[in-house]
């Protein structure tokens, strides 16, 4: 036991667990209101912690095409989100920015459908820019701080060097690399795969 | 013009252009005349020398989903082929290989629909392995053969480095490096971005 703890702390600190992320879309509580008649109730944890993919789902439209049952994670935020790869902003008719969570200032807007309403986003859809969310643990023994851009080898059935990665940390975060579908699949990642940064 | 025609060959020593393969079908010229009633007709021509896209069009057919209007290459090949990204085949429900194009064994099926017929295909369906298309003179002058597996370092919005790029050398190819949809969106690419082959 003691052993598989140590080549468990040495792993660590040399790879990064990669996780991709499908489309999914991130409301207010208001909006929650309006689409659902209530607010998002948790279905299970995501891995970083306090996040949850809700049991309500969303339609996502745009002036070309639209996605049904789109995951929709909280808890509920300050702004509605709708987070898409290229490929899915092709089929929406969308051209958003490649920006981190949350910088939506001046993104395109797009149409959230729910249960019980309709919402109106005027801005909010971006394409996730690669990242790794990092505690400041993990981030001290890697020697890589909060902002760094880092080089990022995916050891992965498509194997590749992902560059402009932003490191991001904080302690309530878990140590995951995320990608969105595009680079997921550019890179053959199955679920498990591993990242090592590359400075 | 001098000036210009050495710019042109010194760039063309260090980088190479690339292009991003959408969605696209191969047939034989029985499949084609059962998917059309006639043999493919050329709309215009592609970067590979003799290589044209067609006026017709099918629909792929996979157990959880369709593409209708897929493009359909000539000239016709002796066996049928679809090519995809990740991203397709789940929405289609197929688990394609990765490969080189016109290596289809053992790969898994799909149905062809076209304005005259339907054609099963037991197999064809892949995703195909990004490669770098070449002159003998423009692989001798970056010194690479036939064959041979580089990295390539992308120069476009989200930069990266694709790791395991075959090197294909024809005398009647023209020098380009051919992405799938989910590589050219992992990394941004936009038509004109280069590449640099690194060994």
């Amino acid at each position: 036991m003691e052993t598989e703890k140590l080549v468990d702390a040495v792993l660590h600190r040399i790879f990064v667990e990669m996780e991709a992320s499908g489309r999914h879309v991130h409301v207010t509580k208001q909006q929650a209101m309006t689409l659902f008649g209530h607010g998002l109730t948790p279905k299970r944890e995501l891995s970083q912690p306090g996040q949850y993919l809700s049991n309500e789902r969303v339609t996502v439209v745009g002036p070309k095409g639209k996605f049904q049952n789109v995951a929709v994670l909280g808890p509920e935020r300050p702004e509605g989100q709708v987070e898409i790869s290229l490929t899915d902003a092709r089929t929406l008719g969308i051209d958003p920015p490649i920006r981190l969570s949350g910088d939506v200032a001046g993104s395109p807007g797009a149409i959230l459908e729910g249960s019980a309403g309709t919402v109106t986003l005027r801005e909010g859809v971006i394409v996730a820019k690669r990242h790794i969310h990092m505690t400041p643990e993990d981030a001290s023994a890697m020697g890589v701080k909060d902002g760094q851009v880092v080089r990022l080898q995916t050891y992965t059935h498509r194997p590749l060097v992902f560059g402009d990665v932003v490191v991001r940390v904080r302690p309530d975060f878990r140590t995951r690399v995320h990608l969105d579908i595009d680079e997921a699949n550019a890179c053959g990642f199955v679920s498990g795969d591993l990242g090592r940064i590359l400075q």
